[in-house]
């Protein structure tokens, strides 16, 4: 089999896939933008829809990545503190506990005023250094690792033994509610031990910001102070098989937000900085083309994400998600342009979809198109919701498109003789 | 329900799913291949498309079946060994490792000069004999048999207590290479004593080749001496339910090659010699034809198994599998001819894809037909791939493919009240 020939590229729309849209005519945003690079794919190629979890299931972003990169997300998914922690690079450990965390601004009885302390928090870094000091004397030792990320965003990681991530938020999700406090989801010792300290850091850190010179300035200059940390989606490293092992491919991962990132380096893919590429609306598409195929010549599996179709969608602003899908449409072109399809296995699709008139994740399956040499392709010419449902890949799910994609460039081993 | 008046007829062409062929004008043998009566039956009934073991994955022929004939292949695939030895008939016993053999040439240092020693040896069953008086001195003892089939094919059983089928492979399976010592897959006294025994057997079996008459001989008649058993695919009997247990249906395999015939033996088909069915491209279709027609009275199930269409896959040859595709046309109208199919559920299917450009089998999914009185048609009129992508079956897995045709005749059995 000519496997180190192939190549491999998967481009992941986030939430891309939509419902029709009545300022779009009932069109969806697929359906209206102008995609003639998407459209010959379709055309070339084999298109269907897919569940990336289940059939009715509204993914999250992280476990419907682990499932299009053939990770079980059942078994995978071990909460999204951790994917966030390996995407700004710390390195954790097994039996870290790790959160995601916002800056954001209390009253005196602890009701949140701003769950993002105005988002826009220059001090951030100043203020997180100071939470590092934080020591919390229980035995066995507990280590706190706190790491700003962009704008309100953080990572904090409890480092020890005896540690669970089986509790509770202390972030409410909510403005005008109380601070929660964080509870044990199960009858065991770990987790009693862990919302114990988590309440403790969240009490320090809160003494500690409240004082802050930084934040004494915030509210002269009339800013909200980022006077508490919100810590949600407690979760440890899952132990998995790297994608090399599993399959035998190099693979990289070119996307501008920390979550994917995280993701894709649980599995053992790079994820390396991509200058341009913003994770936001702005994101510059020609600069993750170079990066597609500068990385193409050292990596088998390129897995492009862009992250501005679901921005768009969160935000109800229908021009923008069109214009992003024509943006992610250019960039396929950009990189058809210098590549040959002839020996690049190619699949586009989205990891759920964000209709605008729901503005939050649906389980709506989602379009795919494939791309292979020696396909054998169906009849459909369009990449769309609507026009896929009626492409000769039918309807599957998540975990089966690695394979299916593999299969065609011989990478798959036979199963018995 | 009138279930007894029904007969069921399942149709394999081995490896007759395929990917558009340059020289077929970018169609595939099915679509290129003249065959009205697959075509009408497509017309008359329902198609569809069917992932035999799983999305993406190759299936060997023997899980394939298994799981064509309802048998979960990742619970009941034991290993190709035992398949090959109940193929030749041989009764394994419960506890029994069996492998498949090949006669082959190697030099002084074991090097592999021809794994096939020539292909045609009409000494085999002499030299067989010859082997089965090996006696290993080992405690708990262990017998062994061996058994030559065609060709340069054999089976080697060992049996006695405390053997295990998790050892490696002896075949390296290629030429050039030196032969591979047997080494314990798992850390277990069984899989270390087995492959301890084995390695003997080869050893011994050696020495009592080289100084056979029968390959002096053949040296010198300048043909490759058949001095060393390769062995390889260790297996066990796996423990199945009988289909007539599960679904009160006589079966019977029409098959020329061992393997299917061992597949169909495991779970109570019989599987007799049918004269004219060579497992080649010569095999007589119309002979199996009249053999269907003959069991048809006194068995409910009959399942036919081509194997030309896969031979003529892995040696290249399209204009081979075009004719062989053309051939099993013939064979079902011949059926069709005498058998009223007022009363006949028929499966014509593949076991998996045997991309000519590939030359191996492959995880595309495979076209399925099925025809049964009152079904409710689709508007495919073609067995083709691409035809059956339409069709109104949608995309299903090997394993649902017996409950699907039974369920026709009311032979499934209702799941609650």
């Amino acid at each position: 089999m000519p496997m180190k020939s192939y190549k491999f590229l998967l481009i992941v729309g986030d939430g891309m896939g939509d419902r029709p849209i009545p300022e779009l005519n009932f069109k969806t945003p697929l359906e209206y933008a102008v995609t003639p690079n998407l459209d010959s794919l379709a055309k070339r190629g084999i298109t269907g829809i897919m569940d990336v979890i289940k059939p009715g299931i509204p993914p999250g972003s992280a476990p419907a990545h682990l499932a299009l990169l053939s990770y079980d997300p059942y078994a995978s998914y071990t909460g999204r503190g951790a994917f966030e922690a390996l995407g700004l690079n710390i390195k954790l450990e097994r039996g870290d506990v790790a959160f995601r965390c916002n800056f954001a601004t209390v009253d005196e009885e602890l009701k949140i005023m701003d769950r993002r302390a105005g988002r826009s928090i220059p001090e951030a870094d100043v203020l997180a250094s100071s939470l590092n000091k934080i020591s919390i004397d229980v035995d066995p030792p507990v280590k706190i690792i706190f790491k700003h990320s962009v704008e309100h965003r953080g990572v904090l990681i409890l480092r020890g033994s005896n540690l669970s991530p089986k509790i509770s938020d202390i972030d409410p999700g909510r403005e005008g509610e109380k601070i929660l406090w964080a509870k044990p989801l199960i009858d065991d010792y770990s987790a009693y031990r862990t919302a114990k300290i988590l309440n403790e850091f969240v009490r320090r850190a809160h003494e500690i910001l409240e004082d802050h010179p930084a934040n004494k300035a915030r509210s002269n200059k009339g800013l909200p102070p980022a006077n508490f940390i919100l810590c949600r989606g407690a979760g440890t490293l899952p132990q998995l098989k790297s994608f090399t092992e599993k399959f035998g491919l190099k693979g990289i991962c070119i996307a501008g937000i920390t979550l994917i990132k995280g993701v894709a380096r649980t599995i053992g893919f790079e994820a390396p900085l991509i200058e341009g590429a913003t994770g936001g609306l702005d994101t510059d598409v020609y600069a993750k083309a170079k990066a597609a195929l500068k990385y193409m010549e050292s990596y088998d599996f390129i897995f492009i994400h862009v992250k501005g179709t679901d921005t768009a969608s969160h935000d109800g602003l229908i021009e923008s998600k069109v214009k992003m899908i024509e943006k992610i449409d250019g960039m396929v072109g950009r990189i058809l342009d210098f590549k040959n399809v002839n020996n690049l296995c190619i699949a586009v699709t989205a990891d759920h979809a964000t209709p605008i008139s729901i503005r939050d994740h649906t389980g709506d399956p989602v379009p795919l198109l494939i791309h292979a040499p020696g396909i054998l392709s169906d009849d459909v010419c369009m990449f769309s919701e609507k026009a896929c449902m009626k492409g000769g890949l039918g309807r599957i799910r998540g975990l089966n498109l690695i394979p299916i994609l593999l299969n065609y460039a011989g990478v798959m081993h036979k199963f018995g003789e």
